[in-house]
C-alpha cells in the first residue's frame, strides 16, 4: 500500500462526541480511496464525493489472486454497556492500514436507520475508530436499504393484489388480461410469467391452445391468505405497525387481513443480498422466496407472482459493495446489513470475496513474500460469538466457500462484570460503583462468558484471539484478570486495545497479534483443519438444532414444541431440511432466558416454531417471540437531531 | 454553449421500444454534462456514471445572472391515449441544444415507482425523446423519493407513540424520560424540542424550575387520534394499505387507530421539497406540518414532535436537483414529484432556479446580444393546462416568483378526437376505427378542449404555442384543422412536432417557434404583463375557489358542501386563508365529472372538504374523493421486467 494517503488524527482529550470527531476530519474522495485500494477508475461508481458503488466485475479481474487474510470479529454476550465490536473492527482496520503499512478493509454492515433515530444511535463505530462521514454511513447511504424495502414492497403488494383479483374475476378474465391479445390476435406472456409456465409444464407456447384445466392452474395460485409469511417492511422503529389490519378500503371489497410490518433490514430480500455470489444468483434466490402457500399446501414463491425480473431490477445497484473510509482513510466495504435478531447479521459474502482479492497476493509469490505483503479484511459479526460467529461460520461461510484465519471476541471489564453478577445497567442511566471502580472478584467470575465463546469459537478450529477494549477506568490488574482467564481458556492471547481514544494508534499491539496468529507464529501455535459443528447434508434439521443448542449453548437438551415438529415434519418433505439453521433467540444470554448471565447450564432450550427463508437459504428457528420491528422510546434519538446554518447535521451519535 | 458536444441519434424504423433505445445511446460521464452546462466540477457530486445532485450554491455564485427564458409545457384534458408532455419537454430541449445551439435544460419531475411498476410505465419521455438512462430515471435516481417516505414515515411514528407514552405515563415520568438527567443533576433538553419550549414561552432555562403545569403543558401534546391528518407512504401502488387499523399487536395495549397509506409523492414533504427556496426555508415549512389537532383543537405540528431536525437531516441531499441527459446529450434536471391528484404535480423550484441562472446571461450584454446567447428552461406541469398549469402559475410561481415567458400547450390528434365524441378507449387495447384514420368532424369538435386550454392560458397575459406532437396516423388536414382552431382560440402559432420518431431534429419548427414567441417576434405579438387570476391576501378562501372553478373551469357556481364549509371558518380563523389553493378533481375532464369531455359548462362544481398543507404552503380543496394510493392492475408493469445476462434492465416502459 506504497501509494496509501494517511489522515492524520488530532487526538484530543476529553474524546468530542462522534460526529464532531467525524466532521472535523477531511475525507479523502472515493476515488482516491477506489485508487490506492486496487479498484480501476472504471470499477468504482462515486455516489457523491465519500461514498462509491463497486462492480462485480473486480471480482473476475482479481480472481487469480490469493485471498488475503480474513479475520472475524465477535464478541461476548451482550450487555446494555455495549463491547465496541464495531469499533473494534474500524480501529483495527485503521491500526493495520494506517499504522502497519498494510492493505487493510473492515468490512461492516450498513446500519438500518430505525436504530440510528431509536435509542441506539448510529453504528459507524465511535471516538477516533469511525467509518466517515459518520453522518452519511448512518443515513441512506447510496439506498440500499431503501432498494431491499421496495423490492421486498412491491412482492407484498403484488401478492395480496394477486389475490384480491382472483377473489373478483373468472379464469378466462384472468387468462385475458395476463395474456393481453396482440394486434395480429395472438396472446401475448408477460416474460416474468414465463418461469411459472415452465413450472406448470405447459410447454404449449401458444396461449389460444391451452386447456381450460391448463389456463386454471396457470392464473389462479389460489394462495390461502391464512398461510401468508410474506410481510411488509419499512426502515423505522415503528410500533404500531407490528400488528395490522389491511384492505379495509371500501374499494378492497371486505377483502382485509391481518399482518403486520418489519423493519428492513429484517427481509428475506436483505439476507439474498447478503448471501448472494452474483447478479444471477440473486435472481435466481430471489425467486425461490416463498411468501406463502396454495389452498392445495404447496409453497408460492415469488417467481410465481411474476415479480423475481422486477425486484433483480430494483436491487441491480444494490448488489455492488459500497465503499467508504475510516477516519485515518483506510477502504471500508460497507454491504447488506440483514437484522441479527433473525437472520445473519453479517455484511455482505460479496463486499467480502472483493475485499480479500483487493487484499490479495499474487499466486507466484514465496510464503515468505507473501507474509510481508497481503492485505487484511477485518469483518465483524452482530452480536456475540455464539449467536452471530456461529452464523457467520455455518451460514455465511458455507455459502461464500471463505473461512476466516482468525478469530477475535472482544470483551470490556464493564461487560464482564454484568455476567460477573453486577447490578443491572440501564442505557443512558448511571452506571452503579462496580462498573466504574475495581472488582477484581466480580470480573473473574464474568470470565467464564468469556471463557464459553473461546471454547465455542475453537471447535471450529481457529485460533481466538481476545480484544480487551479499553475503558478509562479499567485497572492494570483487571486486564490481567482477563488476559489470565482468556488464556486458560484457549484463548491464543489476549490484548488491551486503545482504539476508541486513539484511533488506530491505539490498537497496534491487537493489530500485530492477529498478524502472527494468522501466520501462526505464536509459540506452540499449530495450523488446524476448519471444521463446522453439523454436516448440512447427513444431519436432520432436529439434529442441526441439536448440535448449535447443545455444542454452543451449553443446552441440556432441546425441546420442540407441536409447531416446530409439524415444520420439521413439512421442510423434511420438501426438501429443505438440507439447508442450515438460523436460530433466532435472545442475545443478552448464552441461552433463551435473557436473565441468565455467565454461562447458563444444563438449560432445556426451547423451539417454538421453524421458518423457511428458502431464497437466503437456510431456515430460521424460533426459541422466543421475537419482535421484527424495534419501536420508539418517549426520548429519542430524532429529538437530538439538527441541521446547523452551514448545513451539517448535529446530534447523530 | 460552445464545447457542447452532441450525442448523435441513429434513427430506425419503426421506432424500437423505449429501453432498447435508451440502452443503445451511450450518455455522457455526468460530470461532462455538467461541465457542459455551466457547473463547476465543486458543485456537481456524481451518483453512479449518468446522474448527480447540482449543489445549491450554484445559485450564490449565478446571482449576478439574468435569467434564460422559461418554457412551461403544459397539456388538453388528459384522455387515455396520452399527449406526450414530457416527450415533448424532452424533444423540445434536444431541438433546443443539439440543433439550435441554445444552452437548455428540460426540467422535469421524479417519477413515483409505483406507477413505473403499475400499468402506467415510467416517465422518462419516450422513442427518440427521453431522459437516459431510461430505467437510472424511473428506478431510485439518487434517493430522493426514498428519503422522503423516510421523512414522512419517521415523522408518523414518532405521532402515534407520542401517543402511546403519553397515553401511559404520567407527566412527571414523561418529564423524566423527555429532559433526562445529566451527572451534574441538570437535565437535558434535546434540541429538537427547543422550538415547542419557545412556543410555549417557557423563558425558564432549567427544567428543575417549571411548575407542575409547565411541565404538563410541555410533555403533553394531547393529542386528538381522531384529527389525525398525517398518514404513512409508500412509493408503490400498494392498494391494500388505503385502509387500515394499526396498533393491535399485544405491546400496543389496545391503542388502534384507523389510517392508511398514501403514496410517497403524495406527501407533504414531497411538495415542501418541491416548493421551498433553500435548505433553512425547508426545515421551517417541515417544522410548521401540521399532523393533527390537540383535544383543545390546536394545531399539533412536526415541531411539536421534535421531529423537524431529523426530518431536515434525513432530506440534506434530496435538497439538491438531480443532473441527468437527454438521448442527445442535452442537460435535464429530475427534481421532486409531488403527486398531481392532490398536489401542485410540478419540478422543483430550486431545480428552475438553478437551470434558469446556468441558462442566462451577463447582466451587461445588449438586448440583442442576451438575444443570440440566452438559453432556455423547458419545465412540465402535471396534468392539463388548466389543473396543472394553474397551480404552476399560482402556487409554484407565487412561491418562486419566477414567470415563465410562454406557455405550450401539448395536444395530438387522437386526445381532440377523445374530446370531439370518439367512442371509449382503455389503455392497452386496440384503438377504434376514427382515431387511425381521418375524422376532420370529429377532430374539430374536440378541439374545443383545446381552446378552452388556449383562453385559460391567455388571462395570464402570456402567449401560447401548441404543439402539436405527430402520430404516424395524422393526415395533413387534420393538422390544419387544430392551427386554424388554435390560433381562432388565440394561440399564437400551432406547430406540428415529430420529436418521438425523430428526436430533437423533429422538433426544430416548434422550438424556432418558441424562440420567437419568447421574444415578441410574432407579427402583433405585444409583451403582456403577468398577472395571477387572483390575489392572495385581499381574496378570501371561497373567492379563491370561486376564481378557479369559474375562470378556468368553466362552472356556473361553486357549491361548499358543510364539511368544506367549516373548514374555511377553521383555517380563516387559523391565519392559513392567506394561502393559495390547489383544487384536487378528476384530471380526465375540465369539470368535476370525468365523463364530461370537451368543455362542459354551466356546471355546480362542488367542494367537499378542504385541508391545509401549511408547510408546503397551501390549502386543498377536495372536489371529489381522491385516490391517494394506486392500485396493481391483474396484468402489471412488473411482469414484463427482467434483467438480462448483461445485466440490463428489459421491458421497462
Amino acid at each position: 500500500m506504497s501509494d496509501f494517503k494517511r489522515l492524520k488524527l488530532n487526538l484530543t482529550k476529553p474524546v468530542p462526541s462522534d460526529y464532531e470527531i467525524s466532521r472535523n476530519q477531511q475525507p479523502k474522495h472515493i476515488t482516491e480511496v477506489a485508487r490506492e485500494s486496487g479498484v480501476l477508475d472504471s470499477e468504482i461508481e462515486p455516489y457523491g464525493a465519500y461514498k462509491g458503488k463497486v462492480s462485480l466485475d473486480t471480482l473476475e479481474r482479481l480472481q487469480d489472486k490469493v485471498n488475503g487474510k480474513y479475520i472475524l470479529v465477535t464478541g461476548i454476550t451482550p450487555t446494555p454497556l455495549g463491547e465496541g465490536k464495531s469499533t473494534t473492527t474500524v480501529g483495527l482496520a485503521q491500526s493495520l492500514g494506517s499504522h502497519l503499512n498494510r492493505v487493510a478493509f473492515a468490512n461492516v454492515r450498513q446500519p438500518s436507520m430505525g436504530p440510528t433515530f431509536g435509542v441506539k444511535g448510529g453504528a459507524a463505530g465511535g471516538g477516533y475508530s469511525q467509518v466517515i462521514p459518520m453522518d452519511e454511513f448512518n443515513m441512506h447511504i447510496t439506498g440500499d436499504i431503501h432498494a431491499i424495502g421496495m423490492a421486498n414492497n412491491l412482492l407484498a403488494a403484488a401478492l395480496d393484489t394477486r389475490i384480491f383479483h382472483e377473489s373478483t374475476q373468472t379464469d378466462k378474465g384472468l387468462w385475458k388480461r395476463l395474456c393481453p391479445e396482440k394486434k395480429d390476435g395472438t396472446r401475448d406472456i408477460p416474460i416474468g410469467l414465463l418461469p411459472r409456465i415452465a413450472k406448470l409444464g405447459l410447454d404449449k407456447k401458444d396461449p389460444r391452445e391451452w386447456t381450460e384445466e391448463e389456463i386454471g392452474k396457470f392464473v389462479r395460485l389460489d394462495i390461502d391468505p391464512k398461510t401468508i409469511t410474506w410481510k411488509r417492511v419499512l426502515d423505522l422503529n415503528d410500533r404500531m405497525l407490528r400488528g395490522i389490519t389491511i384492505g379495509q378500503a371500501p374499494t378492497e371489497k371486505g377483502l382485509t387481513r391481518e399482518t403486520g410490518f418489519e423493519i428492513t433490514v429484517a427481509s428475506e430480500c436483505m439476507a439474498i443480498l447478503a448471501l448472494c455470489s452474483s447478479l444471477k444468483d440473486m435472481r435466481e434466490r430471489l425467486g425461490r422466496m416463498v411468501v406463502a402457500s396454495n389452498k392445495s399446501g404447496e409453497p408460492v414463491t415469488c417467481e410465481d407472482l411474476g415479480c423475481a425480473g422486477a425486484l433483480t431490477a430494483i436491487l441491480k445497484d444494490a448488489i455492488k459493495p459500497n465503499l467508504m473510509q475510516t477516519l485515518e482513510g483506510t477502504p471500508v466495504f460497507v454491504h447488506a446489513g440483514p437484522f441479527a435478531n433473525i437472520s445473519i447479521g453479517a455484511s455482505s459474502v460479496l463486499a467480502d470475496r472483493i475485499a480479500l482479492k483487493l487484499a490479495g497476493t499474487d499466486p507466484n509469490l514465496s510464503n515468505e513474500e507473501r507474509k510481508s505483503k497481503e492485505g487484511y479484511v477485518i469483518t465483524e459479526a452482530g452480536f456475540d460469538f455464539t449467536m452471530g460467529g456461529e452464523r457467520f461460520l455455518n451460514i455465511k461461510c458455507r455459502s461464500s466457500g471463505l473461512e476466516p484465519d482468525v478469530i477475535v471476541i472482544v470483551a470490556t471489564v464493564r461487560a464482564l462484570k454484568v455476567h460477573g453478577g453486577g447490578s443491572e445497567v440501564k442505557a443512558g442511566q448511571q452506571l452503579p460503583l462496580e462498573y466504574t471502580t475495581e472488582n477484581l472478584e466480580m470480573l473473574r467470575t464474568g470470565c467464564a462468558n468469556l471463557g464459553k465463546h473461546i471454547e465455542n469459537a475453537k471447535q471450529y478450529g481457529r485460533s481466538v484471539i481476545v480484544a480487551i477494549n479499553k475503558m478509562s477506568s479499567d485497572t492494570d490488574k483487571e486486564h490481567d484478570i482477563i488476559r489470565e482467564e482468556a488464556t486458560k481458556a484457549g484463548a491464543i492471547d489476549a490484548i488491551v486495545s486503545n482504539h476508541w481514544e486513539e484511533g488506530g494508534a491505539g490498537a497496534v499491539d491487537l493489530a500485530s497479534g492477529i498478524i502472527r496468529a494468522a501466520n501462526n507464529e505464536y509459540p506452540g501455535q499449530q495450523p488446524e483443519k476448519f471444521s463446522f459443528i453439523y454436516d448440512l447434508e447427513s444431519t436432520s434439521i432436529a439434529d442441526k438444532i441439536n448440535a448449535i443448542a447443545q455444542k454452543m449453548y451449553g443446552a441440556a437438551e432441546v425441546e420442540f414444541l407441536p409447531q416446530a415438529q409439524e415444520k420439521i415434519k413439512e421442510y423434511t418433505a420438501q426438501g429443505f431440511d438440507k439447508l442450515p439453521i438460523c436460530i433466532a433467540k435472545t442475545q443478552y444470554s448464552l441461552s433463551h432466558d435473557a436473565k441468565l448471565k455467565g454461562v447458563p447450564t444444563g438449560f432445556k432450550f426451547p423451539i417454538r416454531d421453524i421458518k423457511a427463508s428458502v431464497g437466503a437459504g437456510y431456515l430460521y428457528a424460533l426459541a422466543s417471540e421475537i419482535q421484527t420491528i424495534p419501536g420508539l422510546a418517549t426520548k429519542c434519538g430524532f429529538m437530538n437531531v439538527e441541521v446547523n446554518d452551514k448545513g451539517e447535521i448535529e446530534g447523530l451519535f
